[in-house]
């Protein structure tokens, strides 16, 4: 496959033009972070490509003829780029069968679309050594170079999954054995009350919108973290941070 | 005084024009934010604003032509523009008079330069009920609209003051009974091994370069947030969490 290929950095390539996209939509769709295009241009290919990316759940944005040459750093982009990622993602089973801690701790993040939040949870995850952070795939930010450089470059070190349903993962995490958690402004059961020691999964919800109300029954247990002040809840890397120091707290003994 | 003013939001207000930003440097400098100007313009009366913000602790930055008609919101800002704030600021003896807790926690931002930090930590603060977010004049990011932005509106409840010197304010904590408390990774003490129940300063340094030699002699107690990964620190609104939110557990039982 020749693709037209520019090197951004060690996180982030970009692949431009409308063939390229179409290969690479077609062979590796897994790869693709986010589709750049113009909609409504009437091109068949363009058309195509959007059908293809839906089918295949990739996210795709707009974006005006000289963002897509700022993207594609070049102006033969002929009204698509791809940003693709160079992380290499782990399988969730990979994670379950090698895990770094004995009871293992993960993270998931169904839907933060803040890179600064991404990032900054990232490497909070790896300073309490989790095990896993799991995104889903067409949900929230990419992983691209401003989560990686939020995340102070534990975006390299902690295990990345990207799983396609949030439900099915949660699933396959209580079968075996896990308690899933989620923090929640409405519960009644404080953070420091539960056991974190237990292998453990922690959901954090989207910023301004938390968790859904459908969500809400897909939990083992939601947790509080108190607010005495005039605020109603925490920026959500804060809450994170809160909520995985707590069980390293609680690990260390 | 006539000004030429531009109401931006509730936290911030623009003054532009090389006599009316004089004007209000020799009238109320402590209420100015941030000059932007052109340097090395030759005028006389840029000059004699820079020294004259120099003098008064005002911080300056250096803006071209059109940013400075976007700060402005007009052309006619003759090369100078400052931010002045209309947060009421506290002065430290009205926190130490009326504060919010029996033994009261305060925060110590000493030179944070990214709105998003100081934003998530002010509502950090306020989400413990803190009784005050202290800055030190010319160093940081100002409290501008994306700080406010970032606190979630935290800013207009949390008391904020703005001291000199912070040698000179630490002196004061500790002469009214405060242990001055300041995270770094090098300590040897963890952080869950300090009692944040008594009267605490809590003094969180800069991004990226955390505390300087000398100021770490200014504190009580130097205690260190354990890492178990491979990241040798977190994002400071993220230590800032763990570290209030650590007074909080202990100080709720």
């Amino acid at each position: 496959m020749k693709l037209r290929q520019k090197e951004r950095n060690d996180m982030e390539d970009i692949v431009y033009g409308r063939n390229a996209v179409l290969e690479l939509l077609a062979s590796d769709p897994e790869k693709i972070e986010k589709i750049y295009t113009q909609f409504n241009t009437g091109h068949h290919k363009l058309k195509e490509i959007l059908i293809t990316a839906r089918r295949s759940r990739v996210p795709v944005g707009k974006a005006r003829l000289e963002k897509l040459g700022e993207i594609a750093g070049s102006t033969k982009h002929q009204g698509v780029c791809a940003l693709i990622s160079t992380i290499r993602y782990y399988q969730l089973e990979e994670v379950l069968q090698t895990p770094r801690n004995t009871n293992p701790l993960i993270v998931i993040l169904p839907g933060l679309n803040d890179p600064h939040n991404v990032g900054a949870i990232i490497r909070t995850a790896e300073a309490v050594a989790a095990d896993a952070v799991i995104l889903i795939e067409g949900r929230g930010a990419p992983v691209n170079a401003a989560v990686h450089k939020a995340s102070a470059g534990a975006a390299s070190h902690m295990r990345l999954c990207k799983v396609r349903s949030l439900a099915a993962c949660l699933k396959t995490f209580r079968e075996r054995g896990f308690q899933v958690i989620a923090a929640d402004m409405r519960a009644e059961k404080n953070y420091t009350e539960i056991d974190l020691k237990l292998p453990s999964v922690l959901v954090m919800g989207s910023e301004g919108r938390g968790l859904g109300q459908e969500s809400r029954e897909q939990f083992d247990c939601l947790v509080r973290i108190p607010m005495a002040g005039c605020v109603e809840s925490l920026n959500v890397s804060v809450s994170a941070g809160v909520l995985l120091y707590e069980a390293m707290r609680q690990r260390l003994g």
